[in-house]
């Protein structure tokens, strides 16, 4: 390894996701936060103070101490991680790429538009080659914007993306999502105690669409979306953390039940994918008990960088039906963001900074 | 009112479900709590005391003072409700319709026996002349076996009864289901605070069948049973009470979405269903608002008797989807045999029983 | 009964206690939701469409077509009920108190001015001749302002003052609070699924002040607190509704434990308070099982109006030890305000209104 | 090191506690599963199909695969964890050790037996020479029964043993304890969603002693307990894992509040404890946020190993109040009892075996 990490900000990060950044990022091997970044009402506090913690524990020390910065400040770091919400993403996170700094942001304000790749390292690393189209475009040298993708639309993507060698015709997607998806304060305790919400504001659409843009083919200039029909229904429920989708799919070559389970056991993102530090081992697992994936249980499978699958059966309206799960703050948020921010250093798009692959994790 | 109530038996009355209809029997217009049958456990002993009662409050002091009697005693009520497991259902249900009794059960042991009805009344009300068929075949004289359907059918047969008009093919459901559905323990909190299971051991194949059988039409001696695939996916969810579905449907004419509200807000039960003293007002409520029906908001709508509807939008698979919510150990389970009981009385199926109807729920 | 209703007005109407105070006053027999009062957002839209409804179902169709009002108009309901939050409450309760409206107040804000009565019927009905002192005091002639207590203290009161006849001398209290308490949005759901959180903003020195104030005896102008050491730690859990409280005391007397049950058993209000329309029954009621009261299986006693207590055993330090419930939003705050207005009205503090008696809720 | 690790065998394998060392024991510096033992239900089957695992996640491969042992069978391992239900517990452990066997028990059956060590080590590491008594008096060479407290007096006594040096005198505490405390099944979902039961089983009466015996001093051949008066009332709570306790102290000395803080963060066990593979680095963690410590962020602390305390203000009655938490099935159960064992295999009570003490975890 190289003995200089590499400096990164973090957009928003006295918020939810913010501080998930934060806390996976203590000891990362190659990123070390060296800018956190609030609104105007946090700036010039130090962020242990500003950071109302609301993950287990408290904020790591090496962070604590740092006083937050402004959104309209300069920031010295090449790699930012963007927790901002919707409104605020939208022109500063082109701001910053203009200005020389790859962002890799959870927002949702970015993730359509056409030469923004939408990245799951697993399911389509290749993406990540818009960059390139971004910053001839754009007129950017050293800048870029990735995106990951709604937290909901990532484990039904982890799932499908093994099954698309077997033709993804049509897929059905009934959400159980937990509070932390809304971050904080988010929902109100009196709104989901012993109760379950069948409304996720916005986030029936971006199943409908960013899954099909992630399981889409690179073609030249942007991507080719899948062609295959969405149907998502999304419910709140009482839960901390971990999405759990119900998923029926039509499957153009009618595969065999056991040729699916092969597959998502089979499953492995490109090289260097797997040798990423946050790669986890096995992206996708089947659990065989007739009642898993359970969210509480499972969540955190891969330190919750993995999706779990299981109650693989036979749907009598599209043929195939399943349960899949992911933590949605971990994989489906910050998690999955340092992770595209993997992939685009072990592939040179961070500048002239070289991490040494985890060889460890290579299959 | 003819002055006099008729004697009811419960059995398995000390469990959850026994506990509802003791709970919802008190005060009836019409029945009278007479007999208490329990285990052999708590058999002999006052029910007030055998009774570890799970509902709010405690057990009404009309029926507290009972002793509970045993499963193998003889009753002396015309009318009996069985809250009885499936096993000790299956034959003992069958010995006392044969002994004289009408026997309206929540069991699922004898739901899919071709001469026994599958009543919710607003939508097959008329399959109630099975009993015909079943006194006739086997020979009994004022005996009778009648089941209500399993908590989870309820109220996708609910809202999809007024739909039968515009040609139901396909139907996807996926469930949300209070831990009460099952029963006392039940399910263990360790498995479902914070957590969601994907699984309810047995309700996907009873969805895929009663809702079919339900909205089914009387043909002779036998119910033709509606001719669509249904797929049904069940999940658990940390909520005392009420079921929420989530539904997608395929309807063959095509109807507008308005076409579907108004066909819900004008939903009767056809005579004398509106007049039974449990018939909620308005069988079905469309919810306008966004994000309704919710669990703990709207399971007592018509006193837990009502199903609400909502969230009507289109489905890109299926063309319709919305999301129905019932309350399941009322009108899903205890409540629902009661309102099939009343039905049965106003009929003229219990003996000489004349009860009067109550005009003031006739529309 | 007279047949005109008196005209109430609500202020902070549109919040959570607010829409209890509306749904607890549908129907109401001496009482009728004439005004509705919000904040200048909400002020001139329909309150059907103005109020967020928190509660079960949907607001009351009587009140849901009234035009919210700001709390700068005049008002000319003679009652008032506040929902305020305390800032708002300081100054313009007194405001409209002086312009002659009777104001029945939830708000902690003057509870604790030495005029205010701080009435809980049942224990200190006598408080309410501080009116005549307020009027007095200020020359007012019909306005009045009249507090009930914090919620968490409102079953510690009700479960102490069947006690005081043996000499309450120490009092220990630790509570369960549940999330309503806190209004809505109130508790983030981040913050309490799964947690408890031995902290509630204020409530320990309510509990420590406004329990000897209730307990305490009319002395001409003012009351004389209960001279007793009380020390509280406030817990908010997991629930809906329904504060618990666990409670040991010293008692001078040292009466045995039945004496205890007996005078719970035995403590009624004194007239007219068992008389009026929202008294509970039995205002404490004894559960003699074990692991009684429950939260959920005991708030609603009495309509949400009694206080169960349970557990008594006896305490190594002060002598006595017990649980109590009470349900927080309805006789903790919204129900008990509108006793203690019944009681006003009873007693002829509202003016020429005279409402008739509830015969049927006498001893 | 030394290269070996000792063979333990678990009882009540299969139960939540069970499967808690099998969980911690993966891994462990010293200790290697070799035995688990289960009922005759599940005695002959592979672990990982007879135990139904209920934390998250599944069993450690290397555990999985082990054929279940009945509980009179003869084991082999020199090392016993105890997880048997208190029946079970009460003669068999005894057998055991006096087969040589030294047995570490969570069973609550011998902990108060008068030569058996009930040890926190932290707190009390010389009471395990208790052993010596045991071994003398009973005959045994080898063999011996050490116990770990019930898992609610366990943080009243973490957090109390730094208090002792300024003599403690009365002690109230009120606890809210998770659902998994009750084992599994447990506490049934119906008994406590949105629910708070202000009953727990036998623990008042343990906390009542427990707590005394723990906090006493060695004499001779018994432990003097702790002179002082204690008052428990027991909650359980809708939450996983964590028992936050409330805790009121008397202090002879009066000290100033500075003084607790200290006190707590110099707290230490004596050599060889912090040098324990298990030991948290710091016992005690005082918080100073305003709302700290809470059930499900403070529950991990240490691995599981830490008690957390906060809160600390003045009591009207005793002088001192405070909250105080500790994960029940890490350090309240099979946690606590891999360290006393620890403790015993460092201070040689477990024949030959040597182990390496971890310096890192030196002060």
């Amino acid at each position: 390894m190289n003995h200089q990490k590499l400096d990164v900000a973090v957009l928003g990060a006295t918020g939810a996701v913010g501080q998930r950044f934060v806390q996976l990022l203590e000891n990362h091997p190659w990123f070390r936060v060296a800018e956190v970044i609030g609104s105007s009402r946090t700036a010039g506090r130090p962020y242990g103070e500003a950071a109302n913690w609301v993950l287990d524990g408290g904020p790591p020390d090496s962070v604590a101490g740092l006083t937050v910065k402004a959104l309209e400040d300069n920031f010295t770091s090449p790699l930012i991680f963007s927790a901002l919400p919707k409104e605020a993403a939208e022109t500063r996170e082109f701001e910053l790429a203009s200005a020389g700094h790859v962002v890799c942001t959870n927002a949702s304000a970015n993730r359509m538009v056409e030469d923004v790749p939408l990245l799951l390292p697993e399911a389509n690393a290749d993406h990540a080659r818009l960059i390139e189209i971004q910053r001839r475009k754009r007129g950017w040298t050293t800048g870029a914007i990735i995106a990951n993708s709604n937290c909901t639309a990532m484990p039904v993507v982890m799932a499908l993306a093994p099954l698309r060698q077997f033709g993804v015709n049509k897929v059905f997607i009934v959400s159980a999502q937990a509070v932390s998806g809304a971050g904080y304060p988010g929902v109100a305790s009196l709104d989901i105690l012993d109760n379950i919400i069948p409304y996720v504001s916005g986030d029936e659409d971006k199943l409908e669409t960013e899954t099909l843009r992630m399981l889409g083919e690179l073609n030249g200039d942007h991507v080719l979306w899948l062609n295959a029909a969405v149907s998502a229904s999304c419910n709140r429920v009482p839960v901390v953390d971990g999405h759990l989708v119900t998923v029926s799919v039509e499957l153009e070559a009618r595969p065999a039940m056991d040729e699916l389970i092969a597959a998502w056991a089979a499953f492995r993102g490109p090289q260097p994918v797997p040798q990423l530090p946050s790669a986890p081992e096995q992206p996708v697992q089947y659990l065989p008990q007739i009642d898993r994936p359970q969210t509480r249980r499972d969540r955190n499978a891969g330190n919750g960088m993995a999706t779990s699958v299981g109650r693989l059966r036979e749907c009598p309206i599209l043929g195939y039906k399943f349960a899949a799960l992911s933590h949605n703050t971990i994989r489906g948020a910050a998690g999955g963001s340092i992770l595209n921010a993997e992939l685009l250093a072990a592939t040179g798009y961070l500048g002239d900074f070289q991490p040494m692959l985890a060889v460890q994790n290579a299959v």
